[in-house]
């Protein structure tokens, strides 16, 4: 055996280990009995720390000095094995196994704090957990920036100046579009009435099979925040259902699918190599977004599901597919990231963006943060945040410790914006398919030119290579003028 | 920190990461997508590479040499510690994967196999199994008797020797009740009818909280053979639905809500040490099987159930609480020992242990097992087994490497009598709660006696503490002849 067998068979075993862990984090959210948290506490930091050791163990540092690569593929792997294990040896045992158990208790601390709009019962669980990934971060930046320590993690070679100077790019254009659509004189009908449980899953799992997902290879379940979770043979999905809003459970399925299907889609050579994931958030938000929107909210595609959905619900309030259309991209006040639409989202994540650079930077203190949150919001939407649950509370992320998380969102638009353009070039009559309620030529458009590549290419090579063009923000704006000048005839 | 509190520290974690083992299994049987098999397969062989590494690790060698312990349970966690770690130091690390992953990868095989009949489908997968465990029995005996090093692991203490004069001693007993009652005049009548999933699913959950099952700490799903599994916050039940057989899911359900019961009813002081699971699958099984029989198939509660299932299912073709209960403990020729009766289910269980004592010992050939099943089964039951799913396909234990795992199903029988007799003299008016729906004071009764110990005793002091009488079958014969020369007016 070459070191870089040893290397390789060494990092299958880390690989299958940590799927395990992601698996348990799909029990938590989905299955498990709600008195085992602190059992699953435990679990999941003893999980943590075998990790640790195996992503430190010195004989991965001996194998990566004497592995000699073949070919492109094999100097990837050790590339990616290098970065994994120099992160993790820059992070103490105890400081990782304290970050999972005190992130894995705060989940249902948050959960309980989000269902009682009680912030104080959240706060100072979330500031254990800054104060420990304040200190994740300077182990990892080692005299460099904090917060690209943390982001890096997420969005490898992405640095905080790039992605502020990207926002202040996007966010004059935004602004204006949104201003032009709220102050338009059209605007789309509000879907109403009331969707049973049963028929909005049900319709999920058309949603989902109409983007290919391979159900022998995963399954849909609820959870208090969608996600999707799992990779090569089982890559599960989760969505919830909102009784008077159908939406929020398709599109979070649709979204969900997007996740999935770029791990599911990855070259099976590369199971359990650091090959076989999704590259960066940012490359799988691109896929879950353009999934979601560039082709889930297209004109074809919703007018299938406009069809679907009167054959589902009785007496559907909004009259044909054109004002449908309008009505599953229609652009309101609100205050929910997850629900927000695709003029304004990035918005949401601007403000997220600034605040978690401020908290990781210590110039904002989490006794503060309630405040900051909703002066901001009023500042950016014009609104009042009218309870917790809607501002602060909204996301799991900072409870689980994905601070540096946030951004990845936008970038997986910008992205998606990119894919979009070359895509529709690649595909002109890809609308035919989409009105039939068959994504199957974008899906495999997507498979061939991104997602089976899994982790081989860095994040920008990756889009750059699909679309034969630099990374900008430009297809994305202007994707959305056009399409939101049409439904608003503005 | 002393020797003892390093071993300790250690050993919750070990203890943690073997409780997310479990739960893999839990997830493969219940959940887990049917497309990931291998993926599950390189998952469990992982995580039983790490617990053999963390049982076999040096350090707790050294540790064990230093130890003292300050008190009676600081000894025993010692020994049990010691136990594995002198069993895994035993095993080779190569074996111990090869077998996580073979048995593994056999369940798929072997449920497929069953669904299809096709028992040459699995056959080669068990060999493979076989000649590990064989492998594995050698490494374990170090010159001893195979069968019994492997027995140990399930019932630490116990012999092969001892447990056939046991089964020596009860065979005639049962066999002269069995052809009483199948030869007596009076016969119960059969259930007929047809029960939908979700009604008897619905009572299943009623029976399973009349025990007091802790929903907060568990959760029942569908399995292909139902099972429990977890401990401490979080121990899970499984059932199956026959529709045309309710008894199958409701008895199913109470059996293993005995298992649970005794994993959620242990001190909880004890959680995440030796002490804080079931000390032996013989123990589990006296509750299970007690939960099962000797209280739910008993007078006083299938009279309660008599009633939920008249309330629950229109014309019930049973006419009286008192034919119900005929009803209930209806001895019948059948093939499966998951629905056999409690005359003839531990004669199931010899079948098994001896077969499975000549395939370990080699004096049976895999590929001569079904003819060995079928002339011993026409032998013992009268019976020519029909089809091979009703034959040496019917149990997923030997799929899953479980052999010597058989004979503690009538260990437990056999406890489960001694055990009803001390609770009928210390709790004499049991009935008039069961009567009720009530089995709370049996339950508190057994918790207080058995379960709370966890591994605190090995199993026969815990029996013999609890009932203050030596182990014997008699109690159990005594019980059974008593109940059905009532119930078939012998």
């Amino acid at each position: 055996m070459s070191a870089f067998d040893d290397l390789l068979a060494f990092q299958r075993q880390t690989e299958a280990l940590s799927s395990v862990a992601e698996r348990l984090g799909w029990d938590q959210e989905t299955v498990m009995p709600r008195g085992a948290t602190e059992q699953r506490a435990e679990e999941t930091a003893a999980m943590e720390a075998v990790l640790h050791e195996r992503r430190t163990d010195p004989r991965v540092g001996e194998w990566l000095d004497q592995a000699v690569p073949e070919d492109e593929e094999d100097a990837r792997i050790i590339e990616l094995i290098a970065r994994d294990h120099q992160r993790a040896t820059r992070i103490p045992a105890r400081l990782a196994t304290e970050l999972a158990k005190q992130t894995s208790l705060a989940q249902s601390i948050w959960a309980e704090a989000r269902a009682n709009d009680a912030p104080q019962d959240f706060l100072p669980a979330l500031n254990d957990i800054l104060m420990l990934k304040r200190e994740e971060a300077a182990a990892l930046a080692d005299g460099g920036d904090l917060y690209d320590a943390l982001l890096d993690d997420y969005e490898p070679g992405a640095t905080q100046a790039q992605i502020a100077a990207l926002f202040d790019a996007m966010r004059p254009r935004l602004v204006a579009l949104r201003d032009d659509v709220l102050g338009a004189e059209f605007q789309p009908q509000p879907l109403k009435g009331d969707f049973p449980q049963e028929t909005q899953l049900r319709l999920a799992r058309t949603c989902a099979t109409a983007f290919g997902y391979d159900w022998s290879r995963g399954r849909l379940d609820l959870a208090v925040h969608p996600f999707s979770s799992g990779r090569w043979q089982d890559s599960r999905i989760t969505t919830r259902v909102v009784e008077t809003d159908p939406f929020n459970c398709l599109y979070s399925t649709i979204h969900e699918v997007g996740h999935s299907s770029y791990e599911l889609g990855i070259d099976s050579d590369y199971a359990f190599t650091p090959l076989g994931r999704g590259v960066s958030m940012g490359a799988h938000e691109s896929q879950s977004r353009i999934y979601e929107n560039q082709i889930g909210r297209g004109r074809a595609f919703s007018g299938w599901l406009y069809q679907r959905m009167s054959d589902a619900f009785d007496g559907l309030s909004v009259p044909d597919a054109e004002a449908f259309y309008a009505t599953v991209n229609r652009v309101t006040p609100g205050y929910i990231r997850t629900e927000a639409d695709e003029v304004q989202y990035n918005l949401h994540v601007m403000l997220r963006f600034d605040l978690e650079r401020d908290l990781i930077a210590g110039r904002l203190d989490v006794e503060n943060l309630v405040e900051a949150w909703n002066a901001r919001f009023l500042k950016d939407f014009g609104v009042a945040v009218d309870r917790p649950a809607h501002g602060v509370l909204q996301d799991v992320h900072w409870a689980v410790g994905l601070f540096g998380y946030f951004p990845t969102y936008a970038l997986g638009n910008v992205y998606a914006g990119c894919l979009n353009a070359a895509m529709r070039q690649a595909v002109p009559d890809l609308d035919r398919f989409l009105a039939q309620g068959d994504a199957g030529p974008a899906v495999e458009w997507l498979r061939e030119n991104v997602q089976r590549h899994g982790g081989l290419y860095p994040p920008r090579d990756l889009i750059e290579r699909a679309t034969g063009a630099p990374v900008s923000e430009e297809p994305l704006l202007d994707y959305l003028e056009e399409k939101f000048a049409g439904i608003y005839r503005l």
